[in-house]
């Protein structure tokens, strides 16, 4: 991070010549009408090679890659501006949306292998106070802006901008913190501890949110709002989490153990996806979104190693659950973050009011995670380094994003176009500001290559 | 394969019982005319667990592990015939189809890694002529079978009938092959070279036939069959083929070794996911079935390494494409062999007609390949061992069947349920004697751990 390299341009602008003519060719076989074989394999190689150039790109300007997918997929997704039509297909086919769902799932059971069940555990109070601001804080804020701005929509809509305004994303965080070689250090792990929760909090708020905004079923019916469904809904939540981590932690090992008896190949790969997809499942079916699940079932299955797998050649005798799922998440997240920025209406933001929204909740986003950093208990910590660590909402709040526009509450996404675009803008600058802030006030010590 | 290995059937029966309570759970959430996240998922993983448990079984009776997810395929698909109809919406889902179709694209660029183009013009003329002998007898015999049990069908769907008996699987052939221990022997040599090459002669037969069956737009018409576009199709594919070889080997080490230069994770599998889908995506373009691209795509790379990829920890320095690919495809591929046999229709068999209809394609698929032993010319040469190593049809067969199905003529499938059905008896019969007969004429010298 402090040492920039330079990116080689000349490299980029191979790759960009190469993947033009793809563009002409996946909208003449996909218009938007019909659309061919070739036209859905041509567009999904523009959607990946769009992804890892952007990632690549951004990787190398020290920003967070996944920044880097979106805004490569809102650009190609804004060809229509200049009259291409090529890429509009793409933006509803069902095999490519059923592919950017799979990769949510991944991503989410990623972050929870990431995530240390019993490091969450030691980080103490101040992270639980950390998260609980951080929640409670860009909530209300969130809330209060959306009020102002949309004085047309109905109170949840208000309550599903704020739920995406308390999402942390663990995964930009610990990025940065990791290159700037600062991960032992005490604000880094009340960051980190806080962020978990704050992702744990994060999806029973959605949980709830969707559960009262999907259950308005005709414009201008009052959702049947009682504290009873909240605390319902909530106490599922938790009920669920810990029966899956608590159950999950004793079946998984056990499942994942009875596979090494096969010979046949890919079973490594095929229990621990099953595994996964079974949790998301049944998160739903217990009314919590499927990534709830996912997140559950990866926590659970932080360290475990696939030890005795056979297979000569293959995979070596232990290997990292992180890298037999690599090649899979590593095609199909990038695959949601495009399509997630294709579906941004560039043309909604071209007006004052919504720039002004997104704008308001920029600063809703960043001020609500500054609060946060008041909850920090211990002495000598940095309390600023707290707060700007908190501040990227990254691939959780997109996903919040996405669950806004695809969630129908009075036969309506709870989002409309404009909500959309103003959050995804909130999402990017929130993200976007962090890396280079973090290192400003809390510099590197020491170089991990 | 000689040292037979007892199925510890307590480990399937304890797996079946994991298995069954989400069959339930599947159907309860994938109602045939609506289908929820979780449906979905809880579907998925049922059609995985039923590839790994299916293939994993067959693989231990000593036989192809194809045909254990075909057979679990087609037990899932006809649980209709006791009343449970909770799987019937996965047959239809466009996630999931496209998945299989992502799959068998993948299938066919494994095949062509696994060929090899030198190999293959050295093993001389009696390839060439078992090969060609091998389209020819089994295409005649398939034609006139069709047309005695098909009378009121038209001259092209004897063709087609007739262009699915004439696949060999080079997979399945080359695996037993390797089991034996006999993959050095003139006789697997001459077996190898003519089962890639009917693979090539086989997709181009499938182009011809697909498009004349395709070019009939209305009941009852007479497709404009002139000698001339079906030299227009050949030569289109011959030059495809040799097109896509030529550029592909000068572009592709290119294009992976530009790779190289990437810092962020996945770039080697999403860029051979890219060059695949290209290639195959143009060969659609020309008008030839995507997996002749896949094809060709993959004979290409054949020995091609990832050298330099420097990502640390995640692969080695040198790769393997295959390595590479493996967690993709060993999940990906079994879905389209289960979607495959889910699709099968069993009580379409359950009819006299029907049943001596795939007796006879049987028989006439047997009997072809070993008409083209006669193309032996080397001496010394066990013709019987040639003859019975080139009648497995395997997965070759299976696509042919698939593309029947769904390749529309004159408004309707080429091959209605009936012929869809007697089709897949004879892949299965071909595939499921293959490996017994040669292991009786061609014993075991060594065996490969």
């Amino acid at each position: 991070m402090t040492t920039r390299k330079r990116p080689s341009l000349g490299c980029w602008l191979v790759l960009l010549a190469l993947a033009t003519p793809l563009v002409i060719i996946a909208g003449e076989n996909g218009s938007s009408t019909h659309i061919t074989v070739s036209g859905v394999f041509f567009s999904l190689v523009v959607l990946l090679l769009a992804a890892k150039i952007g990632g690549e790109l951004f990787e190398r300007l020290g920003q967070p890659s996944v920044l880097g997918e979106l805004l490569f997929g809102i650009i190609l997704g804004n060809l229509t501006l200049f009259g291409y039509t090529g890429l509009e297909a793409i933006k509803t086919h069902p095999g490519i949306a059923f592919a950017a769902e799979v990769g949510v799932i991944l991503l989410l059971f990623e972050v929870g292998l990431e995530s240390n069940l019993n490091g969450l555990l030691d980080v103490g109070k101040s992270a639980v106070f950390v998260a609980i601001l951080g929640i409670t804080a860009p909530m209300l804020l969130g809330y209060w802006v959306s009020s102002i701005f949309l004085p047309a929509s109905t109170w949840y809509v208000h309550l599903f901008v704020g739920a995406t305004l308390t999402a942390t994303s663990v995964g930009i965080t610990a990025r940065v913190l990791k290159d700037l070689g600062r991960m032992s250090a005490r604000e880094s792990r009340i960051i980190l501890g806080a962020a978990v929760l704050d992702d744990v909090l994060g999806l029973i708020v959605l949980a709830v949110v969707t559960g009262i905004a999907g259950s308005v079923t005709s414009v201008g019916a009052v959702p049947a709002v009682t504290v009873q469904p909240i605390l319902l809904i909530f106490s599922k939540a938790i009920a669920f989490l810990f029966v899956a981590v608590l159950l999950g932690r004793y079946l998984a090992g056990k499942v994942l153990h009875f596979g090494t008896r096969f010979r046949i190949r890919g079973v490594p790969v095929v229990l621990t996806l099953c595994y996964c997809f079974v949790v998301s499942g049944l998160s739903e079916v217990v009314g919590l979104a499927p990534i709830v699940g996912a997140f559950a079932a990866g926590l659970v299955l932080d360290k475990t190693y696939y030890q005795g797998y056979r297979k000569p050649g293959r995979y070596l005798n232990s290997v990292k659950l992180e890298d037999i799922l690599s090649p899979i998440s590593s095609v199909l997240i990038p695959v949601f973050f495009v399509l997630i920025g294709l579906r941004v209406n560039l043309e909604s933001l071209f007006s004052i009011p919504v720039l002004q929204f997104a704008s308001f909740l920029c600063i809703a986003a960043i001020l609500g995670k500054q609060i946060c950093s008041l909850g920090v208990l211990d002495k000598g910590v940095n309390r600023i380094v707290v707060g700007i660590g908190m501040i990227p909402r990254g691939e959780v709040g997109l996903i919040f994003a996405g669950i806004g526009v695809a969630t129908l509450s009075a036969g309506k996404p709870i989002f409309d176009s404009e909500t959309f675009s103003a959050v995804i803008v909130m999402v990017m600058v929130t993200t976007l500001i962090t890396p280079p802030l973090l290192t400003k006030f809390f510099p590197a010590i020491s170089e991990e290559s």
